[in-house]
């Protein structure tokens, strides 16, 4: 598994740990990581000059196939958090992610994790991802 | 504020609070209340033989205009709760939901809830409801 | 109700509506913006001064006692939003703020908001609110 | 992978996708699936006549160390799913559950997954699993 130099990267979002992402153990839920690793891969997009809501609005979406997350540290309500994205497939019908997620205070790898993704229509039917976009994601 | 007699009434939906829906404070967050008030209205519904799926399908959706919660006793993780849904106003323009939660365990009234709906198409245009659903729910 | 003048106020955040947050009427649901009245009101205490975490990390809580939120214009994924909090009642047991959501594009008021408070302890029980806090408060 | 027989299986748990749980691509989200395999888990423990509620209580809990999800066939709005869940190791340091996800109405296989657990006591230290969890769990 590709593994996210963060020495030499930039993370694509900083945010805060919100008190409703929190559960009863006293730390972050793990279903919110995986919404954090969406949030990161829309700002992936953004920051290569893709916007995934004007490609979602044309009638192609990008549907998870596949998640895998690895827990090592919890993250505590209001750690601020660095999300590193990365983009280390991209074929015409299937992308992968791969992301890793920091603590900032300490640095602490909380979280790494891979998404795949495959295009499809409005009718739900597999496509091939749009030709602009396959060019500037690679 | 209509009040509902729990003693006449029978559940929408029994169901247990997960675990996803508790917070840092050991219980339930109170945005997982709005969540089951949502639930409790399509099951509401569905009684009448009225399929929010279809209607939603269809093209006329209901969303909130306006929202009020009372919390009045806190939930717990696992708690098997109890939830009360009556319509209190329909007009073709203007629906208005009541909600009670209550644990099953103690008959303990944890909240208290008021929803409005206004009828839109999928251009987001307000719309009078269908007069067959208008009748169905008179 | 106390009406928030956003041409006086400075936002307590701004933020995008995550996927996560949309639902299949194809906007943000309208539980998404509990989450975020919620964030905004620690990112007005952070403002102030104050940490809802080292106040949750020493025993004392502000849960929600009521919730009444009013959707006036939907949000899309993806849109930029600007959160207006105000604190508009501090008694020693009772909090009151209040919001206005304000789309960052064309300043569309989105909600507007106003929740209760209740100071509690560990054990669930009503306490006064601690003084240092109170003051800084006011 | 252990592939669950569902022909040989009861469902631990069967419930109707909630519209919250959908996002604006109009089919449940991928996180929604996340709430749902815990929520299984639960179950699948109580139909053992372990309390999940207990252990937590008593301070030994079960956080997810790792997650894979694997997405087949979406879920929609109001759909009845049935959820099979298995218990395929279980070590004093290490659990791991298996899932598969089934719409009722036409038996498609929607969602196969796997959780690991790890027990921790209340101050985030890994211990050994209780020993009658352990042997009832055997």
């Amino acid at each position: 598994m590709s593994d996210i130099d963060i020495s030499t990267s930039k993370p694509v979002s900083t945010f805060r740990v919100r008190y409703s992402e929190t559960d009863k153990m006293g730390i972050a839920h793990h279903s919110s990581y995986v919404l954090w690793l969406e949030m990161g891969r829309v700002e992936w997009l953004r920051s290569k000059g893709l916007s995934y809501r004007e490609l979602d609005d044309g009638g192609v979406s990008l549907p998870v196939s596949s998640l895998n997350v690895n827990y090592k540290v919890p993250a505590d309500f209001d750690d601020e958090l660095d999300l590193y994205c990365e983009l280390i497939e991209a074929k015409s019908r299937r992308f992968t992610f791969s992301y890793k997620l920091v603590r900032k205070d300490d640095n602490a790898v909380l979280v790494t994790g891979q998404t795949v993704h495959i295009p499809i229509n409005r009718e739900g039917q597999v496509i091939r991802c749009p030709s602009d976009w396959l060019e500037k994601l690679r």
